[in-house]
């Protein structure tokens, strides 16, 4: 943190935000709140992150580090806290809370959404839809569910698992023990089962709400995951009304439950009748809405600053008829170096976003491309053209 | 400069982009080539700039003192220098140039167009219209060509003037000598004379230009002066087909004729038969293009930096069918504090841009609202009444 920077808002009541994190999220929510006259610094574990492109950030050794982090805020007196991902621990927020702060989410939504099983648990409680599921201990546990619930089932970490790290598909009694030792179940990784969810489609809903209560809900949008990693998103997903009101519905239920503050993603389950399951409540803009940047009224980060500042939202309307977004994803491990972004910007309706890695990694999200056009199938031929073109990584690697 | 920012944009071939000044030109051309992947400083006297926000800030003496400017830019071997406005002097760019730095636009075009004079005479020797004008050396040769053209004329600075600074309309010879001394010309200031341009509407357009001659052209525009400064900008400017294909043409052939690279404003003036002439010359992006951030495919920021990086233009469309912008002027000095963006963040369609400037003063342009809309009229009163919201200044300033 620079005191400097620190100082100037104190002074002038400037509203100052501070992201815990320094990610792609982090970076786009700074790109949206310094337009509105915001001071945006973030705090992360190393210095070189995407955010530091544009903003200040202090660096503590880890998230559970409580009193580093607390150290890390020291002098930016009327600051706003949030964060752009699940990963830092209730004890760290609440200690945050505890000495005055106000942090959005708060510590006790995300305690409610970190675990998995406790979200589950919460979700399952205000009586909104979600696959079945139960606490195992053992891997004994897992056949007896399995039978009654019906092969296979998905044995999944109850904390830390992102882009399908931490999620293993159990297909019959012979996974059991390699899915039990590979998810960290033999050291003690608390796990949790769920039935497999015979879903059609994967939709995606943001909802930003304010401290007040209100709620506005961005478009049902479509997500096309492989090897449980978002690779497409597809903006309006195509659907019958009722469908795309009621997941708009639960979408919004689902964050009230929690007390959720700022912008949430919601992911649901499509069956091949209509119905839907919550798969899983993430407290933080999501991969599933930078479509919004260009193609909502308000994008999901710029609703989140005002969200969490306290300021009115902003429509979530779309301006034009459809955008596909497709993630940029590393496919070896080096160098950062982005080739090809002259190619992809030749391409009608197309928006590269870049994160700025200085590393890439095969799975890695380096970037996105987010193409407009008057239809799903040509925005989404633009954006899978644009992303194409993109690489990363020096030529002396490629594979 | 970071000598840490530039050593990276060397080693990974990072596109690297240097912007001369950091005012909020710079600002907003920082927020679009920073999601593209490319790294921004600034340079600038003062490192408490609106880019200092979110870019690194070399801090020189003056923009006389080539040395300091050459010296800030050492070490950021592959980057692309720009700028945001027209003041910097042509042996500073020319130095740049002479050690091999590409400068955008370049030492020659920027030669043609910061003398007001010499812009004049380039434009006309084009065979493009313009106001007609002279140089004058002396008081005394004023009335002549003011008798010849008609009172009343208009006697400006042929360098450095901007929002009506070095501009004094004369409305008789008993103004002359007033004006005479009050623009600096008893103390050597160059000045020049002008015919009075009997236009009913002023308009702008912008231009970005490729290296290789590719042009693309923003939609015309009206610009709303008071007191030489903009208030307002409408977008699409109401006009007959015929008038907004000429002025469109004459804005592409005014860039061309300077040989310019970038995105341009050019600012004309419509009369009342229809007639168009050309006003002004901006070498940068231009407070007339702030709308295009939202209201276009693709920004006169988000083009000036693919122009300039050498990557190819993007749509200059509309994607709404209209747009105004209100310029957020100071009204008083003082702090820069800013109050009421909450209640202008409640108006439907509106944007708020705040450049972060620590001190107001009058006429001092501390931000700008867009308001989108389906109608010119609908869109403009929303930013009206948003713009009406913000003030800037701390409670006990009030006047």
């Amino acid at each position: 943190m620079e005191e400097e920077e620190c100082r100037e808002s104190r002074d002038s009541t400037t509203p100052s935000l501070v992201i815990l994190g320094g990610g792609q999220l982090a970076r786009m929510l700074a790109m949206a709140a310094i337009p509105m006259g915001c001071r945006v610094s973030c705090v992360e574990r190393e210095a070189d992150c995407p955010a530091g492109w544009l903003a200040p950030v202090a660096v503590v050794p880890s998230w559970e580090d409580a009193g580093a982090v607390v150290r890390a805020l020291e002098g930016c007196g009327s600051a706003v806290v949030t964060l752009e991902n699940e990963f830092i621990p209730d004890g760290t927020l609440a200690a945050l809370e505890e000495r005055g702060w106000r942090v959005w989410p708060g510590s006790a939504t995300m305690r409610q959404i970190r675990d998995k099983l406790l979200q589950k648990s919460v979700l399952a409680g205000a009586g909104l839809p979600v696959p079945a599921f139960a606490e195992v201990q053992a891997p004994e546990e897992i056949a007896g569910r399995a039978e009654a619930w019906g092969w296979p089932v998905v044995l999944k970490a109850r904390c830390h698992g992102y882009d399908g790290k931490g999620n293993a598909t159990v297909r019959g009694p012979g996974e059991v023990e390699s899915a039990w030792r590979r998810l960290g179940g033999a050291e003690g990784r608390s796990l949790y089962l769920e039935a497999f969810c015979p879903f059609e489609r994967e939709l995606a809903v943001q909802v930003t709400r304010a401290a007040d209560g209100r709620c506005v809900v961005y478009p049902v949008v479509e997500t096309i995951q492989r090897d449980h990693i978002c690779h497409e998103v597809l903006a309006p997903a195509e659907l019958p009304v009722a469908v795309s009101q009621r997941a708009a519905e639960l979408a919004q239920e689902a964050v009230r439950c929690v007390g959720g503050v700022g912008t949430f993603g919601v992911e649901l389950f499509l069956g091949r009748g209509g119905q839907l399951w919550i798969n899983e409540l993430a407290p933080r803009v999501h991969n599933s809405g930078h479509y919004t940047i260009e193609a909502c009224e308000c994008s999901q980060f710029e609703n989140h600053v005002r969200a969490v500042l306290g300021w009115p939202l902003g429509s979530t309307a779309m301006r034009v008829p459809a955008a596909v977004m497709v993630n940029l994803l590393g496919r070896r491990t080096g160098s950062g170096r982005v080739t090809g972004v002259e190619k992809a910007l030749a391409i009608p309706g197309v928006h590269v976003h870049l994160y700025g890695k200085s590393r890439c990694a095969p799975g890695r999200k380096m970037g996105h491309v987010t193409a407009l056009g008057p239809t799903v199938a040509e925005a989404r031929a633009r954006a899978v053209e644009a992303a194409r073109c993109i690489e990363f990584g020096e030529m002396s690697e490629v594979i």
